[in-house]
């Protein structure tokens, strides 16, 4: 059974009510006749042919997400998920664990960089508490309190969460959606929480049973020694967690995993669930992503990612994903900073559907054949 | 001396005068005093060191444009220059000239592409009738007449256009930033001209002297046939018109130049001249500022590239320019159909050197060291 406290309320479900509702999600493919519809309709659009290229692309895709042609992008909501990580006991970040926290309180007070570029795009920000090591005395609406934990345990030495643990951090998630799909036409998922390049660099290499040292990055910032360290910490992590080719993505959630990140797997899942598209940014976000569709590959269908990080496991990840991000801005910040222009890009491109003359209605003459 | 009408008032500058005008903007370079501040108000801010990347090179180009710390981008101006080509005789493109027109009049009702994407990122748009052949009788204030004279001549067998008529082009171009600057913190440029891709790929080729066969590409979707004729015609042009490898801008323009690329070189002049950013888009609007650059290649101070176009010879001339583009969507649409995607992310870089908290004013804990 999985109890928590979500914002509040007691809630209460089985896991295997949990599965049969992510099991939902499966064979759940774009919406074939909106697309269709979407392509026919760009044909006459006063322009030669696909000549706004990806911003067409994107325009076909939502519409076979929303089922609906032509799609609107307008109600924007960006889901913070802030945790905190064991593994830092280790000397893995170069910032202290207290600034998850401090983050928290710069995410509440709207002037970290995520909070600027999303009232810049008109997005909404949501906080989430997945599993910071302390206690968040937030009453504002935009906090949601949902900690499944006081940060999660060294995977060195143990599992980084229960079983139990892992289902409440993507059923929170997959809660989100439930909650605010009505009144939410795009999600994007960032994250806070000092350590989790490293907590995401080992799921992703167990996931995708990469070499660890190619998927290491310096992170937030530590040096090419540093991230020796960090290599032979991962690496042995996941030999004493025995999960080198995992193929169960719930087992590398447990064992190596970080609550923020389980929370944007399920966030994922319910995007897909409630036909939603759903923006994924950078790395760990990006592991977050991997793991959703370890869970049930589907999801790719309703994910664009928006920016490319610099962090080299990212590329990787992006590969086992869409195949291709937005951008690329030379960005490795976290927080889904990018996510902001992916979403003006992603109703920008909505707006291109609805609003453009075709050429009968512009009366402008087609190419010679 | 120059003399016609603009916007229905008689101008008259002697030709010494406007270049008087154009020199001034030499060995015109950033205020490195607001870039410093830039530079060090970026280290204090709640991420790790320099996290946005490019969103923060931005800023700090901004700053040294605007000569201001923090700069600020709130009016967004979109000036999309009109002309038809004489070349088209030759059977180079394979939309009607008479498209030229019927697109100022889908700007005009703003249903195209730039016009949507423009209202998307609250930017202005104003359409200026730099020689299309056909009269234009719009009367609304986002119209300018500035007919330079109704199309360029077909450049296979005769100059484009008269000397007069070429600095008659860079002034308008200059003249519109002369009126607008109070009112605009960015300008951008775009164009329509059914043939223009010949025209550009004819100045590019002979500026940059390239081979032809390399500069050319599809344009709005000719076949390869098509593109081996337009090659022919462009190389012929260039042999007749004797400008292989001419190192005088102004001539490249008078002889196989286009009045609305002169009038967007003349915009770029005039931005680095009043101290504004202007953004470039696409390969069209890249060879006018390619042009502006030969006349004074202080300009890429002040310049921004929106998107990589597909055209093979876009990447050459960008290479010759700031060397980079903001993103690549694989567009290929001209109209400057790119640049309000870059004014709203050049807004947002401005917003962050402005809102985001510094490690001081949020007490977040700074990188051990």
């Amino acid at each position: 059974m999985v109890r928590f406290k979500w914002n509040g309320e007691e809630m209460e479900m089985t896991i295997d009510e949990f599965k049969i509702w992510i099991k939902k999600i499966e064979r759940k493919s774009l919406h074939k006749e909106s697309i269709e519809r979407a392509k026919n309709h760009i044909k006459n659009l006063t322009m030669p042919y696909w000549a706004l290229g990806d911003i067409l692309d994107i325009g076909v895709k939502l519409s076979g997400i929303q089922r609906v042609f032509p799609p609107k992008i307008k109600t924007k909501k960006v889901f913070i998920f802030a945790g905190d990580h064991g593994i830092t006991q280790e000397g893995v970040s170069c910032f202290p664990k207290e600034v998850t926290k401090q983050m928290v309180a710069n995410f509440m007070a709207e002037t970290a960089a995520i909070s600027v570029l999303s009232k810049h795009e008109g997005a909404d920000v949501f906080v989430v508490d997945a599993g910071v090591d302390g206690e968040l005395a937030y009453h504002e609406k935009k906090f949601i309190q949902s900690k499944i934990n006081f940060g999660t345990k060294n995977f060195l030495n143990e599992n980084a969460m229960s079983k139990e643990e892992a289902f409440k951090s993507l059923f929170l998630g997959f809660s989100l959606v439930e909650k605010h799909h009505f009144s939410t036409d795009v999600f994007s998922v960032g994250e806070m929480g000092i350590g989790n390049t490293t907590t995401s660099t080992a799921m992703a290499s167990a996931l995708m049973n990469e070499s660890v040292n190619e998927m290491t990055g310096t992170g937030t910032g530590i040096s090419e020694e540093q991230r020796q360290h960090k290599v032979k910490v991962i690496e042995e992590s996941l030999k004493n967690r025995e999960i080198l080719n995992e193929k169960n993505p719930l087992v590398v959630l447990e064992k190596v995993g970080g609550f923020e990140i389980g929370a944007i797997a399920g966030m994922i899942l319910g995007s897909a669930y409630y036909n939603k598209a759903v923006i994924v940014d950078g790395f760990i976000s990006s592991v977050g992503a991997l793991l959703a569709s370890k869970i049930n590959p589907d999801v790719l269908n309703y994910m664009f990612i928006a920016h490319e990080s610099v962090e080299p496991g990212h590329k990787k990840v992006v590969k086992e994903l869409t195949g291709k991000t937005l951008f690329n801005f030379n960005m490795r910040l976290g927080e889904g900073s990018g996510t902001p222009f992916a979403m003006n890009i992603l109703e920008a491109s909505c707006r291109i559907l609805s609003e453009m003359a075709t050429f009968e209605s512009a009366s402008v003459s087609q190419k010679n054949e």
